[in-house]
């Protein structure tokens, strides 16, 4: 099934206690785009860049079956860039810079070939970009948000307008107590699917994560990793193997989302193992097959000898 | 199998974020004791109080068959006692006071009718106290040894020698960390595995608990609870029902630990609905079976439709 994924096609300097990477390219459209493009057949690409981004890496997309026709390519102007080192921990960061660049003019005009899309990816952007694009698909069948408490800060009103129109809703585990006021996540999310979602996923990084909806729960670990080089765009990753197998399934039962988490925090698992999209950009179908079966043997038990 | 958990049977003053108690009934062994008697046939238990515990919940511990002859009374000095209060997140606590009273004195004896035990669950105490337990057994087929980062401070030499005695440790993340000097938890699960011990537990509370032996990893995730109002004793039920289920069926492989560490998650998720013993006291059968299921659905997916 078609699928859109709307995000930042941007640059990144990294730093991590392992290492240090300057002007690489990121950016939620590209790593959600790439994730999912392991699953679906075609991947609908919306986002703007500078005349600074390389066209290699565009081509690349396209090979991958990633259409970029939606990305709208402003020539004389940078594209989006953002700063960060991690902490030691790896949990927490701090952003050095951030320049919006291109970002300031973003007006998403989804190509006509885009519009029938059945599923949409909105990624991490203002709620205002968001709702634009919203306002252009005909008849999706699942809309993903992915969002952050930068918005919840300056712009709530403007969220949750758009949060309303959504299906699933992915935030991390202090945003979903920041949006709900609740400190137990499960009451978290009991408030936030009153909210408008049906499905709510808590991303709690190298911790797994937890998807809520139809009244049940269920949890995907993070796999424990003796490497992580770069926690940069792991969300991302999680977010684009988890609509990327939606659609390829086109399947939205509670059963097929669990597959689809697991999917996910595969595609979370490759990214955090080196810098920018080094990892998640080679990866061969027998690879991502050994790491769900290694996501299966991690969690699965029986209770009956 | 026969069963003996070690540990303090003890006051505490706790006080969460939602509410207190004072001077209700804790300690490892306590928790351990009623937590691993629900699955082995009889616990023994070891441990040392003043004259000021309650004889009514040595009588409870009789009727749960669990063994107190193993429990030295000194009737003219107190018991231990321990007062903490919890952090708004309730992972992090501060201890406001700390009396040793009988545990000063505790050289424990065991008697003859449980040194013929199988399994053996070592809670967290000194070193020194652990390795005279260890030095009274005859012929055990598991150790467990349950420990913390303070006696890595003050005794690493003694706490080393007693670890490299054992099958099994547990310990949390940060004290994994701090045990091996290594941040990944696969690392150093690595060099743990190197000083005694077969298998490893690292618990990461909420956050669930994680396996390693025999070249594999298993993760159990803790269940979400939309009430968590105590979290003191959680580990210690988790070591008890782990330890009790493998005594219980008297199989250590890992496919049968995997089990015991979903009883040990289920023990502890019982035990942090309320204050002091007051939820884990009164189980019934089914209860416990529901709440196994309750891990089973959370935790499990089919990776084919």
């Amino acid at each position: 099934m078609s699928l859109i994924t709307v995000g930042t096609v941007a640059f990144d300097d990294i730093e991590t206690p392992f290492g240090r990477a300057e002007k690489v390219v990121g950016g939620a459209g590209l790593y959600s785009g790439i994730a999912a493009s392991y699953f679906a057949d075609k991947v609908n690409l919306v986002s703007i860049i500078g005349g600074d981004f390389p066209k290699s890496e565009l081509e690349y997309l396209n090979e991958k079956n990633i259409d970029t026709s939606g990305i709208e390519v402003i020539e004389d102007k940078k594209s989006f860039f953002w700063a960060g080192k991690y902490h030691d921990d790896m949990n927490g960061r701090d952003t050095l810079a951030t320049e919006l660049n291109v970002l300031e003019d973003f007006d998403p005009v989804l190509p006509e070939s885009y519009k029938d899309s059945k599923y949409l990816l909105l990624g991490n952007l203002t709620p205002e970009v968001q709702a634009k694009v919203l306002d252009q698909v005909n008849d999706t069948k699942l809309i993903v948000l992915d969002t952050m408490n930068f918005w919840m800060d300056i712009a709530l009103d403007a969220l949750l307008a758009v949060i309303a129109r959504v299906d699933v809703l992915t935030i991390n585990d202090e945003e979903a107590r920041q949006l709900s006021g609740e400190f137990s996540l499960v009451k978290a999310a009991e408030k936030i699917l009153t909210m408008g979602p049906k499905y709510l996923i808590i991303k709690k990084g190298e911790h797994g994560a937890l998807l809520f909806g139809e009244g049940e729960i269920f949890f995907a670990p993070a796999l424990p990793l003796a490497e992580v080089k770069d926690p940069t765009g792991a969300g991302d990753c999680f977010a684009g193997g988890f609509i990327g197998y939606l659609a390829s399934t086109d399947d939205i039962s509670f059963e097929n989302m669990k597959r689809a988490v697991i999917h996910g925090s595969a595609m979370a698992s490759f990214c955090v193992e080196d810098f920018s999209i080094k990892r998640v950009k080679g990866l061969s179908e027998f690879e991502i097959k050994q790491r769900l079966e290694s996501f299966r043997k991690l969690s699965h038990f029986d209770l009956d000898a």
